[in-house]
């Protein structure tokens, strides 16, 4: 079968190849590959900055975000041929830290998880890839074109529980939540807001494109000026800060109403100092009992509502979150970014 | 009566000054005033930067680190002549936001709250003063000379329950904490952490003068080097921030271990930019789920907490902490911030 693979740390190296079928083994399932979702940590793996191969292998397939199609299925295992899944990206390390220990691989103190297609397993970007039944998740047969969409979901379903278990120290019944960045996890974190009642607010610096139309067909309200502008009229309750832009990161934080939560989601590059006023921040923050929170990953939980979540939208709004979709032979386009993207998706069967 | 008084935003203006002799209305105590502590608010107010007079008033009586002897209280109240009891800072508004409606005023959402000897209503800095017994607190009778360091204790009580909240939203036994600044807040916040069963790691610019021995005395580490260094070497879990110097906000959102929580009680001044790698920072939180909680003021149930924290502390490690005590006649060398103080007290009986 065809997969795309990679050596990590070594640019350019990314190349679809003939590998081995995979074989299901105890308690795994056998999946056909439809879909693979690419976001910046495949575009960062594929420009040999970040990845690491299994042990005794030179190549990583690449791919987190994933959607098949069971084949086979051990018995009682709740999943049957034809079932549309996803598998999860991470797996705990067999010496647990306190975290993995309780299910919350994400939040791992010691580093030493794995992660499919990234770190020290093979990937979803296969016509065929198999996965512990223990770690893959079913999804409502309607979102057969846009399940890719399940791990970013699952992202932003985790940075939502945090923001809500943040907020739950003290009385907490946000209104108004701004989301810095309309990417596919800006966006489904948007979703997410306008599922949850609140008054959504959307920030990015496009002007045209598919973005500005994106936020507004789901009801919320997009923004291309500054953040101190959207932010002192909309006076967001919580912030979800999904682009990674340094000076946007620090703004989020002086920018919320009192008792703010700000979220973030996006990594951003290091090694670029910009000047900024700490103090006033550091000041809005004590006075106002704001706080911030960084987000990253998603355990089973996370999934599960994200599943949910996926289930109750529109499917024709999540498809147009989908705005390129190639054949698995066109991954070198894929990897690229292009302006006015959302999602890229590399269609497996094509 | 005498009573420290002053002219908010009026430089120079605190003065001792005759005013009548309080009496109690319904619900309340009189109490005579045994200390007050000076803070920096206190030093803000008094340098007219900060603070608002009663409505009707162009002077306020300052002082809001309380400490007094019951001398009449209603019956049945729990109160009785001769008890130790501190007053509460801050009220509620009559139309309670959220937050103050459920008993957190320390939360309050619209600003509307009003705070003994800060904002609207008189201070504690007088011979005499009345409290309603439901803002009062009973101290232990070991306290006498040490209870003037409840207030800033309740600040810590609810800065340490922050972290705990913030905390509990994943798996959470921290084991080491690094205090930043050797102020009342930073001892104290470092005695509830050895409370707490910690490794207490305490940083501060003072090479000699009380607050190393001070630091040592309670089992804690104490360093005078760079926090990166130092948090390098500790690996805390836990930052509870209680200078307010921008470098040090900044360099502690980056400096914890994974799941770290950075606690914010330091004001800073605004205004004055400093250059940061907000990237580097954007990306250790995200990745690692760290968060950044900032904390002012203090509940009932934080006065409660705090009350337990002190009498279970060692009397005489508290007296530590007071490094001046004045009479009330010599308030302006108490409102005079000094090397090597502590926290200044000022003898209302003297």
């Amino acid at each position: 079968m065809r997969a795309l693979t990679v050596e990590p740390l070594k640019a350019g190296s990314a190349k679809v190849r003939d590998v081995p079928d995979p074989s299901a083994g105890p308690g795994e399932m056998l999946v056909e590959g439809l879909a693979l979702g690419i976001c910046g940590t495949d575009r960062e793996i594929a420009a040999g900055e970040y990845g690491w191969a299994p042990p005794d292998r030179d190549r990583l397939v690449l791919g987190h975000e994933s959607l098949g199609r069971v084949r086979t299925a051990p018995p009682d295992s709740g999943f049957a041929p034809g079932d549309l899944v996803v598998g999860v990206v991470r797996r705990p390390d067999p010496v647990p830290c306190g975290a993995c220990g309780h299910g919350e691989f994400d939040m791992c103190r010691n580093g030493r998880y794995t992660e499919r297609g990234i770190k020290e397993i093979d990937g979803y970007g296969s016509q065929a890839w198999t996965v512990e039944t223990a770690y893959a998740v079913k999804l409502d047969p309607r979102l057969e074109r846009v399940g890719a969409l399940m791990e970013p979901t699952t992202v932003v379903a985790k940075a939502w529980e945090q923001v809500e278990k943040v907020g739950a120290r003290s009385w907490f019944e946000p209104r108004r939540v701004l989301v810095t960045g309309a990417g596919p996890i800006g966006l489904l974190a948007a979703l997410l807001g306008v599922q949850r009642g609140l008054e959504v607010h959307v920030l990015d610096l496009a002007t045209d494109g598919p973005k500005p139309e994106t936020v507004k067909a789901l009801g919320a309200e997009y923004h291309a000026n500054g953040l101190g502008e959207v932010a002192a009229r909309a006076r967001p309750d919580v912030i979800i800060e999904a682009t990674g832009v340094s000076s946007l990161v620090f703004e989020a934080m002086a920018s919320t109403a009192a008792y703010g939560i700000v979220c973030l989601t996006g990594v951003s590059p290091v090694g670029r100092k910009i000047s900024v006023d700490v103090g006033a921040a550091n000041r809005d923050m004590v006075l106002e009992n704001d706080a911030v929170v960084g987000s990253v990953n998603a355990n089973l939980l996370h999934y599960a509502s994200a599943a949910a979540a996926l289930a109750e939208a529109d499917p024709d709004w999540l498809a147009r979150l989908i705005t390129r979709r190639l054949p698995l032979d066109r991954y070198i386009e894929a990897l690229e970014s292009r302006q006015d993207d959302i999602k890229v998706v590399l269609d497996l069967t094509a």
